[in-house]
């Protein structure tokens, strides 16, 4: 099926390439040009001249960005190139009104869509072993599910359009409050005194497990904090769920607080790093 | 090796039963005599006229009991049953003080102690898959490893007494954490209107995933809040790790969140229910 990927950052890049493994690949498009191009070098499948003609020459359209602002700008562009029977696949974290809203304008004009935000972070895209929740058309899915095949290892069709978002929401609440569990328990375990690389190791075994501890506990303890996943895009993604929970009359602590501590991270010009630099503030104790 | 258990609570049962397993259990003791005897019909093993006789025919002795006090009783209990060689490990979870206490008592008396709390839950003291924490000299644990290797996947030395303990009070900040994000996230999907058992699919295949939620979700969302682990017992060891923070004047904010919503649940009768019933207060909202 050819596809094409838009919004070659982080994830999009080795997404792409996983897409070019199998296959799949027919073009690529990224605001930053020379993104693009050192994907084409990579593999030989040329940078489309721009959205329009990328749409016009695939089946099946991924788009990868970082914002809600972004979605709506890219999908705009790319307008005029839709034609009976192409798929949309947004990969990116928006809210669930900007995943219906871009539904909408596509179904409209004849293209199916999917809200398909993905986790598992940089090696999860590296590895093609990430974990997809889909809203939108069960036959929508169906119809790309071998092509998201070659991205994710679990792809979970959860309802309709928005429902996606709406999931990744909750993994974002979640990923908030393990980096204060993981953050905090290690900054303990350093003023105790104790062998770090040890109690990763152990407490790794335990009933404390987490994928956050098994990633990112050791760069966390050397002082590295090369994203990953930055701290302003949790940011602005907490905030869409705090939102959303508010409009439930829903609190959020754990939440508020990641917000707060995130903010204080950015202010002092820490935004661009990995959410794991939470440590930093945990750390000062 | 001989090996007598002392205590046989939701832990130690199923520990005493996978010694048994693997050929080394010569005697069990319990306050609670009926559980003695109920391990005794499993397994053919005699329950000990006391601690005394217990500490007398046994060349390891294992104790898991639920608080420091405990602990201390049980070590002046078995005293005069010490013989040359005796090792005592104690896989509870107490105070890294309560420790050096018991190790400098038993060390008095010819006996070698180690202190050797677990994680894994009640599943990985039934299957033999705990994680385990140890403090102590290194020759004492080289003689009873091939022991304790029937019980825990992961056996790790920590250093000097006192570290297993401190190594677990790490452990045990993460896992409130831990409860904290799981419990927030899964009321905010509930609220959401999602398909929960999808949520914990494709969110426990991501970077959110973590143990807790795939041994716990379920069983919060259906509301069965049966231990596992109590409420009680955890607010009593991160009272604990408080005390530890604070004398190296850390700040623990969510494990001092954590301390304040399981009183809450205690003052309302749940403190004999599992740690997930913290997902109680977060639903409220």
């Amino acid at each position: 099926m050819k596809t094409g990927v838009i919004g070659l950052g982080a994830m999009g890049a080795p997404m792409a390439l996983n897409l070019h493994k199998a296959g799949h690949l027919c073009g690529v498009w990224n605001r930053t040009r020379a993104r693009a191009e050192d994907l084409a070098a990579q593999t030989g499948v040329p940078v489309a001249e721009g959205p329009v003609t990328l749409a016009n020459q695939a089946d099946f359209l991924i788009t990868c960005v970082s914002r809600d602002s972004d979605l709506k700008e890219v999908v705009e562009a790319f307008i005029p190139g839709i034609h009976p029977g192409l798929v949309v696949a947004d990969t990116s974290t928006v809210s669930a009104n900007t995943a219906r809203e871009v539904a909408q304008l596509l179904e409209s004009k004849g293209a199916g869509f999917l809200d398909c935000p993905v986790s598992g972070g940089v090696e999860g895209a590296k590895n093609a072993r990430l974990a997809m929740m889909v809203g939108g058309k069960a036959e929508v899915l169906e119809r790309v599910k071998g092509v998201l095949s070659a991205l994710a290892a679990t792809i979970v069709h959860m309802g309709p359009t928005g429902s996606g978002q709406a999931t990744k929401a909750v993994n974002q609440i979640m990923a908030a409050g393990i980096n204060q569990a993981v953050t905090e328990a290690l900054a303990f375990g350093e003023a105790m005194g104790l062998d770090m690389d040890k109690v990763i190791e152990v407490v790794g075994s335990g009933a404390a497990a987490n994928w956050f501890l098994s990633h990112r506990g050791k760069t966390m303890l050397a002082g590295q904090f090369a994203p990953g996943f930055k701290i302003a895009l949790h940011h602005k993604d907490l905030l869409i769920c705090h939102a959303m929970a508010t409009s439930k009359g829903m609190p959020l602590p754990v939440t508020e607080m990641t917000l707060n501590q995130y903010a204080e991270l950015m202010n002092k010009g820490h935004g661009e790093e990995d959410i794991s630099a939470l440590f930093r503030i945990k750390h000062r104790g």
